[in-house]
């Protein structure tokens, strides 16, 4: 009991459960990092403040890859800064609690990975604390550089269901990634 | 496997496992539910804006019970309104995501529920979205109308590292609960 609990990683805990069944022999570590790691493209990216999510805002990287170590996730981003396209690197340490991941970028920040479907999608919340106050930043990433209207309609309407407006809402799908 | 997924609910999800190690016999709905049912008192809110804890504040609510029906949080609280005390009760929905609450309250709420002992103590953050703002409140509940000073600094200093003062956090312990 106690090693499947162990096994039991961040994708199992994280809301896997109602769209992908998982059977005893995935439960190894190797196959969960592989759910998360990988090549990622930024699909669409909503924030209660848009100036996070603006042409060089804090929050407007647009992710390349994740690596899973030890359960933290390290991303690689290509961000804008000064008119240049730089690489941005993050490492969200995991916390005690399943889900919740925190990263020291531009404050303090409360990251919950909140649903995912294998190979296909993943959805990052993210509260910022800064400065004594906190916003949200939503990330739609999919596996490929756009996903369907259906999986994009349920990421709006979930962050509209916050009572923020369609405008704070962006497709990145088409645009390009820096 | 599917009946051990299946049985494995919002406890053990949620943030238990550093804490409290499980045998098998412990999966039953039944008990699950008991960790966080019953009987609560809230020592320490904290807020990244005071006027939502204030007197009469919204998220000014004293913790008396949970109850918890098919998975979702139905929280009896104790608080004033117009200098009078009253019962207030809130029913936070369960979501697809492990330890993620939501409940229509003063706007709409993401509840993370982060942190428990059995028996001791319960932390639930809750990032409140109101009129395209978000702010976030924390609750420490504990069993008892006090709870160890170890206890009560971890959640001041999880607090305080997302950049609030230590003015925004509340110790209730020796306050009149309404």
């Amino acid at each position: 009991m106690k090693f499947l609990l162990l096994s039991m990683g961040v994708a199992l805990v994280c809301g896997f459960q109602p769209e992908y069944s998982r059977s005893q022999e995935d439960l190894s570590d190797e196959k969960e990092q592989k759910w998360l790691s990988g090549h990622w493209h930024l699909v669409e990216l909503a924030s209660s403040d848009t100036s996070l999510i603006g042409v060089e805002g804090p929050f407007r990287n647009f992710i390349q890859n994740i690596t899973v170590e030890n359960g933290n996730l390290n991303g690689l981003f290509l961000t804008r800064k000064n008119g240049r396209c730089i690489q941005l690197s993050l490492i969200a340490l995991k916390t005690k609690e399943a889900c919740h991941f925190k990263l020291n970028y531009h404050g303090i920040n409360d990251i919950y990975y909140e649903s995912s479907k294998t190979n296909e999608y993943a959805r990052f919340i993210l509260y910022n604390h800064h400065n004594g106050k906190v916003n949200v930043v939503a990330n739609l990433f999919g596996r490929t550089p756009n996903l369907s209207d259906e999986i994009k309609k349920k990421f709006e309407e979930d962050f509209l269901s916050r009572g923020y407006r369609k405008e704070n809402i962006l497709d990145v799908s088409e645009l390009d990634h820096c």
